[in-house]
């Protein structure tokens, strides 16, 4: 008896089937992307502990793969706070920063970035949730002015357009300092604002009431102060669209106190002029997890499901980090792995041809392969067992061939047949 | 003064320009193999050190990045060789193998993977060599006759000639059973082939009379004994071809005695069968390096350089080592890092456009760039400088844009302009 072999911990395979219908996602993603001027990079999956670990991660910062020095005895002990200097990133803006840190002399003054890739978190496993995933960002560095977030808005609706998904998807835009401004108007100390805001993040979760009492708890503010801006903040949470008060106005009143929208109207105007069918609303309840978010703030959700499948927003302050000088930046993140289940598996752009043999002569077999391909039909070459019957093409059907072709003795191997779907 | 940022020790970036080249190569290599039924998967990144140190990466084995373990003290000393329980993967053989073993009853009874990814290793870093690279794998799982060589071969062959590199590529074949018999029949005892093999790997580099110091000095055969084996082997380097004797009779002769060549006459013959410009040549030198293979053993040479451009062979043995059964494996690997710099930079299959921009109204912007989108065409949005120069055009060039639309105000943006190249 073998023991079971399977993938490290919370650590997955990805099958042909599922291989291909991400890669099919993918290439829709970047095709859109680049028609707009997005170029794609690629950063290393390892990068310096002290990078990691500057504090803008969250709680993304404590569930790092660390790596352990090279060139260390490995019998003599050492404390694991010293016995690391790398890790694997987390996501992919820490990365990015800091490759525009390291190129900004070879890169456009204003530059557009794409970056797929790996990212790992030792999260606790737990279904449909693993330590190594996806993630898809674009990031515009370089441009102030409200261009860069009218672009990736748009760019970002229309990649959720040519998947196949735009009349499912609504855009929720905010922004920090109206946050800030909306709770110091309601009357919430400056000092007491990043924690209020931490539990306003919960109101999807918990509702008004949950995050009245959290504040409450931790002494944050008043009872009537948590009340005034909760009610200001349902009062608008029925998506406040173009068309309406908030956005229409540009302000918001919070019990009598007035709060500008800074640049949020003038965005929401470009995005609806640029996308006449777009569906965008501001949200005053949207917070965004991550710290560094300076400006603009912005989500995607899916009628489907409660989660975002998409978020981002402005974040002047990390690459300047680096660099020792500011420089303006806005990002937006495709959430790939929550988005591939929500989409139905690709169609087949061309014949997939299962060509059936028995001990051929290979040259044979494979000339015969080349003679199929025409009109980029893919052709695999099948053994089938000596009893052929119709469990053996129902499973054909289901690895996703379309066609058989048959070139065991007797057969016609010129004669294409099409399978037919159960 | 601000430090350089630079990514970790032996990583690198990959830049815009860099990833296009990229990523136009794998999916041309891509296009290829799933043509002739090849089917892409993904394997994580990380497997159980247990599983990477099997002893059948030879010295890859002590390069690995070991991965701490979670949830230890940071504090509390421990020793290195107890403080790690995963690793990054050094190759795709293993991860494909371990796949294998983990999904065997849902793949297909002879499976044709396509593998391309991330592998790390520590090695001390030098000049155009990373400690993360890709690799670009494919194998045939299942089949034990000539079928899966010819294949690789086949495909393989194909793929460089679907590069453009066809014509300068040469395809070596060998077999693992030939290189022992020829040794035995040259009188080298059995216990010392393993050895002399590492030695005879060397040929290239150090020569006959290199290969023969090292088999003395460690005392492996006697002298007369290796000039005999030498003398065999230099005879054959002249890359010998189908219609050449030891092809054509399947046969060579060592010092009187005969040793045959297996299925290498049948594999070259299939595969000239297909392919009648390939250049195939038998080179009884050719060793590869890993402990792993069984039978037939290939490589494919450039012209331009002297090392291999792609290698592979059949490994019987290992994927029965998980699964507790035996599993015949046939496996090719491309060397992708060392293409890339023998290949031209692609040439842009659309326009490339730069919108040139200063303060304009986003939404209006937006429009623009999308009514310059025809054809496949993408449209960079680029803020120049007050002053545009020579200079500015040429690093649009550089860029590698093909166009320039101009939207700053006096302009015509519809007057598309064709950028000469310098």
């Amino acid at each position: 008896m073998v023991k079971a072999v399977v993938p490290a911990r919370g650590m997955r395979d990805i099958l042909p089937k599922d291989k291909a219908k991400r890669d099919a996602i993918l290439d829709t993603i970047r095709a859109t992307y680049r028609r707009n001027g997005f170029t794609e990079i690629e950063t290393p999956a390892i990068e310096p502990l002290s990078r990691l670990r500057s504090n803008q991660g969250g709680e993304n910062e404590s569930m790092l793969f660390e790596i352990l020095r090279r060139g260390l005895d490995p019998k003599e002990p050492v404390a694991p706070a010293d016995a690391t200097d790398l890790a694997l990133r987390y996501d992919l803006t820490v990365p990015l920063t800091r490759f525009y840190a390291s190129h900004a002399a070879e890169l456009p003054s204003v530059f557009r970035s794409l970056q797929i890739g790996s990212v790992w978190r030792a999260e606790r496993p737990q279904k449909g949730r693993f330590r190594q995933f996806t993630q898809c960002d674009i990031d515009v560095i370089g441009e102030a002015g409200i261009l860069a977030e009218v672009d990736l808005l748009v760019s970002t609706l229309q990649a959720f357009d040519a998947l196949g998904m735009g009349d499912d998807v609504t855009l929720l835009v905010n922004d920090r300092r109206v946050l800030q401004d909306l709770l110091e108007a309601a009357g919430v100390e400056a000092a007491s604002v990043p924690e209020t805001l931490i539990a306003l993040d919960k109101l999807d979760k918990i509702g008004p009431d949950g995050v009245a009492a959290e504040v409450s708890r931790k002494g944050l503010a008043d009872d009537d102060v948590v009340r005034r801006l909760l009610d200001t903040i349902t009062a608008l949470q029925d998506q406040a669209g173009p068309e309406d008060a908030p956005l229409r106005t540009g302000r918001v009143d919070v019990g009598g106190t007035e709060v500008g929208l800074y640049d949020l109207p003038a965005i929401v105007a470009a995005v609806v002029a640029v996308l006449p069918d777009a569906r965008v609303a501001f949200d005053a309840s949207l917070v965004r997890g991550m710290g560094y978010y300076t400006g603009p703030i912005f989500e995607i959700r899916h009628t489907a499901g409660s989660g975002s499948v998409a978020g981002g927003g402005r974040y002047d302050a990390v690459v300047g980090k680096w660099l020792g000088r500011d420089v303006p930046a806005c990002g937006f993140s495709i959430g790939f792995e929550r988005i591939i289940d929500l989409l139905p598996d690709p169609v087949a752009a061309a014949r997939r041809i299962a060509l059936l043999h028995g001990d051929a002569d290979p040259a044979e077999l494979l000339r015969l392969r080349e003679g199929l391909q025409a009109d980029g039909a893919s052709v695999t070459l099948v053994r089938p067992p000596r009893k052929v019957s119709g469990t053996f093409f129902d499973g054909l059907v289901a690895q996703g061939f379309t066609h058989v072709a048959d070139a065991r003795p007797g057969q016609d191997p010129h004669a294409l047949r099409e399978l037919s779907r159960p």
